[in-house]
């Protein structure tokens, strides 16, 4: 558990689900040997690699993986003015992978752009990715991160009652004793959130006051978080059903430009979570693991995170209070909704958020345009 | 993971937390040589041994534990008309231990009875009870369940958002970035429930469709059930706090002359989590497991169950919906006022909720009879 696994550990490849019906997102900023580590893993899918910063620099992508790459250049100019609720230099910028994505299922994980402060201007022109290896089980076996994910996604999810024994749906265990019937068939998960071994995904705080933490507990579970919860949803290492909640999975207006980062994928777990909790979907968290090797500098982060840390204690409050009415039957709906209340009630925290519920509406009609035939669901089930 | 630790491996107690501060209750019918096992862990503390069946019989006790024990008749001269509240011929009757306990803390671990149907008249009255062990962790070493289940209340619970590295009070652990810190100081956690390794505590139509499912996997995990979320609480390994939530662990109605059996945690459970919720205080499950070597007759199971499986379709839906006033600042308060609503929502299922609604008065007149000076507390401080 202390330590990634090699590439000789990961070379043993289980059969590709999914093969033809799930795209990896990637953000980066530079070629992706890290790739190599994955490759048993990633090779049979297609990639999705949105280009951040520098659009003349080029990109290698290691021989053999089959993938579309898009820059600032390309996102400008599929989406034209639309454009500008993409984030740029932030890795934020992944949600255009979800948007022109045609698959059914994404994974999304970091890049391993090098982000030691000192290196900063010499590797990077911003520091954002995590440094993401393959990560091991207790008996040293290395896990595909990607064929835990898809188990997760194609269970169905119980987020009305809590189950003891975790996942019902995992080989080995069930239901417990004084669980209802009548929820035991589950509902659809729309999104499985996987972990981190070794650096822990802290604020900048409490990475400054733990510097040495290190997450060496691998909890062997997967559990549905319960209706009515909201959790901190981090992109380093997650998946989703598009047609199920894809629309909802904006990360925001961060880095260039705007007064905050590191804030992507909470903003987009937030309003993910109140959605799937309103169409009746499920969000499970827990396995799969993967290795994150390199803490990113607790400075830089206390820079991009400090409004927010300031933020949160309204924006949760807000999000815990957020009622959708019953005709909000598409995440379309509910997302252009939500923007609604971000602007009528956040937009008193600062100006930020009436330009962010802009963002999020703009998301919504670049989402529509690109994809035309909707991907809408209707209580949990797709039209 | 699979086998029950042996004496020797329990035989490296640690120092006794709580010692003058937790009673251990035990509801039996029969010798109890199963303490053997547990000797180096539970010596330390004091017992109560709540004897069900018939009072007659003497249950002996192995040298060397400090306990009182309390028969039938003992409930009946203690309690007067009022002793009509205790279940008799079922291990509910174990909550009457909770009530004459004088201590802050209290854990209940099921006895041994063997209870093989074809054993069924030669051995046992009745049949109920589990063969509890002391489990193994993955290293071999044997789990002092107590122990973690004191660690568990001691500590804080976080039951207004999901923390995903489970509890954030664990050694190597903290709260991940996007966690409010507003919300990181938690509330006191009132309920510790622990899980089984072997044989999962599954209801009847489960094990009939399962008899040879084991529980074998080590989820090494403590987390908070999220406010607003109902879970099945067992009664078989559990720990909570008799200052905050002592009166509302009422095991209900069960066995002797009832209709259900199998059901008296899972009241509890439904009643102290609503409780919780509603005095802002935390529920625990996870750690520590206990080995639970036996399971019991499924056909003996599914007829006791019988009616709450049916039952339980409508009690979850009306705790759900339960809301307590806000003058309801005591768990007796509380209490009160859930039995009046389960008069009033949960008679028209059948007349045995009429009966329980008032066995719930009962046992709040009787627990503040032998707890004159209360135990309340208001939002989570203790008076």
């Amino acid at each position: 558990m202390a330590e990634p696994a090699t590439a000789t550990q990961a070379a043993a490849p289980a059969v590709p689900q999914l093969k033809d019906e799930l795209d990896i997102v990637i953000p980066t900023i530079r070629n992706l040997d890290f790739l190599e580590m994955w490759r048993p893993f990633f090779q049979p899918y297609h990639l999705i690699i949105v280009q951040d910063g520098d659009p003349s620099k080029t990109i290698k992508v290691p021989d053999g993986f089959d993938y579309e790459l898009y820059n600032r250049n390309d996102i400008n100019r599929i989406l034209g003015p639309k454009a500008s609720c993409i984030s740029f230099k932030d890795s934020a910028c992944r949600c255009f992978g979800y948007m022109v994505s045609k698959k059914k299922y994404i994974f999304t994980i970091d890049d391993d752009c090098f982000h030691d402060a000192a290196l900063w201007n010499v590797y990077c022109d911003f520091i954002y990715f995590h440094l993401t290896k393959v990560a091991k089980d207790p008996s040293g076996k290395a896990i595909n991160a990607l064929e835990q994910h898809i188990k997760n996604l194609l269970s169905p999810s119980t987020p009305f009652f809590f189950n003891t024994l975790y996942d019902p749906f995992r080989d080995g265990a069930d239901f417990v004793r004084g669980y209802p019937f009548s929820l035991r068939e589950g509902v659809p998960t729309a999104v499985s959130h996987g972990l981190w071994l070794n650096i822990p995904d802290y604020d900048a705080p409490t990475q400054l006051v733990k510097p040495l933490e290190r997450n060496t507990r691998f909890v062997d579970a997967v559990l549905t978080i319960p209706k009515g919860t909201l959790f901190p949803m981090c992109g380093m290492n997650l998946a989703f059903d598009r047609e199920l909640i894809g629309p909802a999975m904006y990360f925001g207006l961060m880095g260039d430009g705007q007064p905050i980062g590191r804030y992507d994928d909470m903003w987009a777990g937030w309003c993910t979570k109140v959605i799937c909790d309103h169409l009746g979907l499920g969000v499970k968290t827990g396995l799969p693991y993967i290795y994150h090797s390199k803490a990113s500098n607790p400075f830089v982060n206390l820079r991009k995170e400090y409004k927010g840390i300031f933020w949160q204690e309204e924006i949760i409050p807000f999000f815990q209070q957020t009622v959708l009415p019953k005709d909000c039957t598409t995440v379309q709906k509910c997302y252009i909704e939500l923007a609604k209340q971000v602007k009528e009630k956040l937009s008193k925290v600062d100006p930020y958020f009436d330009k962010l519920a802009e963002a999020m509406v703009t998301w919504i009609e670049a989402w529509d345009e690109l994809n035309p035939t909707g991907s809408s669901v209707i209580n949990g089930k797709a039209k």
